[in-house]
């Protein structure tokens, strides 16, 4: 796994590429604050593939009844549906926080080659906090892994809602 | 976390509960033969509140097109839905094969009470396995678990689908 919050000019080459990637997230973006009104967690994630968005979602666990409905679970299903695989080589997936221990397992097993993600979280996450899944000896496919891509923003929709929860 | 493993007459009483509990795991692992006779990987899940089933899956990855459709995702989704809730609490999970990463966390937000399961699984599980989700400091609640019911059929299911592979 290369090291996270890489320089990305290192790694992506030119501005043109890194400005294409916060476009990315700035959709992922829009799809958060789409959950925030919904009244869910304001997390949200699109899946790209040859640059273009195959799926995108924010999170719906209250909207569905559903503790599995993380935005990185319904990308996932909604790009295997539009493409008729369970697996994703050479799609990339954004979202705006870091994945937890279910949504980090769910992205090895869809073979994603790349996650870009926003905001770091020590509750949940399972990149670079907790079981820090693609380091472990059950992970069976590493994808390359980019922290902190418009962490700030991410992290203040989570704080707004956080704060109007109490 | 009780220990694994636990004898059954210590943790549950008497004879007519450890033959229900036997029954559920049957109930799961039939779900398992029929998701090798449809040319899935053989688990089986069943979901029981107060005595009655609620919710039964075999895993769908290669029927769905769906990473994520491991038995125990497909049982919680099928559960909450029934109960128009997005948690689990007083619920109970038989599922033929120890959870793997994805699932373990998936049983642990959907606040399911207690996980008996078959065969362990060194490659993938992550309960006696892998990141030992249940005891890591990301997972905030702990159902408790109970390994190794029904451990030789369902090893033996997996065992004959893997070989017929080769």
């Amino acid at each position: 796994m290369p090291s996270l919050r890489s320089d990305f000019s290192e790694n992506l080459g030119s501005a043109p590429k890194t400005a294409m990637r916060q476009s990315f997230m700035d959709m992922a973006l829009e799809e958060a604050r789409a959950a925030a009104a919904a009244g869910e967690v304001p997390v949200g994630c699109v899946i790209v593939y040859s640059g273009e968005v195959i799926a995108c979602a924010g999170n719906r666990t209250l909207t569905d009844f559903d503790p599995t409905a993380h935005a990185e679970m319904l990308a996932i299903r909604e790009a295997t549906t539009a493409i008729g695989a369970q697996r994703l080589a050479d799609c990339d997936l954004y979202v705006t926080l870091e994945p937890c221990t279910m949504c980090a397992a769910a992205i090895s097993y869809a073979r994603i080659r790349r996650v870009y993600y926003g905001a770091a979280d020590p509750k949940g996450g399972a990149v670079e906090n907790g079981v820090r899944f693609f380091s472990s000896s059950t992970c069976h496919h590493r994808p390359e892994v980019y922290g902190g891509i418009g962490e700030a923003e991410a992290a203040a929709l989570l704080q707004e809602f956080f704060r109007k929860l109490r």
